[in-house]
């Protein structure tokens, strides 16, 4: 996610602040992700954005300036990793909705890369937060996929009673700032029950 | 892997047309994980290269043009992503001996990255190239992290009927260009073999 400064981003920082100690969801999971490749818990990094290179400047023998080069479209999610032998993939998206999740801010390409994901086993989901109320969920893909098939002909969201009925909770924390894996277990372990007869 | 253009690259790359159609090793694993992502065989995609970003323009709304960037060092490997419900990681190297791998082109981040992977239940690999021989094989991490250990002390390389020996050979083809997930078919075959009493 690139966010460009603005007069609009700089007062809604200020505002999160007093919600998620002034942190972007992005920057929370990145913490995470640090603390648990630290403890050897996961292996979850999160990709660099594509960049199209056009021109490049050696002004010495070590530094290479980039001095033109463009945002290309990412054809996967932000992150993915590995964790207890499964593996992990999933994007994250921020609202400051109190009372639904738009869909809209989903791409396309996102949902073929987290469908195709499942496909082969992978554990795929969204990670999303309700910033102004500083509420974090992890949301399956398969309930993703149900509620942007009822967006086809109905509403273009999930409510936030949806959220909380459908997703699972992930309680902010100390270390790690998001335990966001918690959640991943909670899920795996619901995906067995539903196996088995 | 970034290849400026040089007068010495130009001519290898002459060169090596004869052996493997013109490719690099990295353009036929391209190749190959969109065969394997259209086919809904596996899902793996190769991360964008990192890059710092300094200054950006904006021209028009449309277009965001980069004016300063940097290339930073990467924390991982090239290539992830799921194939059959596992996590696979890897890099590929290419070499132009046609007696030895040498190990010293294999950066600490990436022994790293792929030593936590495998500790993840990932698989963990390299795909080597001997482009004058054409020559493929799969490296699995365990037996990379082997000759690394012999190289603190021994030789800086593996031999060629080291590698042979130890790596899984994998044949070119026409669709998919490099068809490695045969070779990681044999490689969880024998895993799977030696885990069991």
């Amino acid at each position: 996610m690139i966010r460009y400064p603005t007069k609009k981003n700089t007062y809604e920082t200020k505002k999160q602040s007093v919600a998620n100690r002034g942190q972007t969801l992005e920057s929370m999971i990145d913490e995470s992700n640090l603390f648990y490749l630290a403890q050897g818990m996961a292996v979850v990094h999160k990709k660099p954005t594509p960049i199209q290179i056009v021109k490049v400047d050696y002004p010495s023998r070590q530094a290479a300036k980039i001095t033109e080069a463009y945002y290309k479209t990412p054809s996967t999610t932000d992150y993915n990793g590995v964790y207890q032998g499964y593996a992990i993939d999933f994007d994250v998206k921020e609202t400051r909705s109190k009372t639904s999740f738009p869909l809209k801010n989903i791409p396309a390409h996102q949902i073929h890369h987290l469908s195709a994901v499942k496909a082969q086993g992978g554990v795929a989901f969204l990670i999303i937060a309700f910033t102004l109320l500083d509420e974090y969920y992890l949301l399956p893909f398969e309930v993703l996929a149900f509620f942007i098939e009822r967006a086809k002909t109905g509403r273009q969201s999930m409510t936030y009673d949806e959220c909380v009925a459908y997703a699972i909770n992930i309680k902010p924390s100390f270390r790690p700032t998001l335990p966001y894996l918690k959640a991943v277990d909670d899920y795996l372990k619901i995906q067995k029950k539903s196996f088995k007869p």
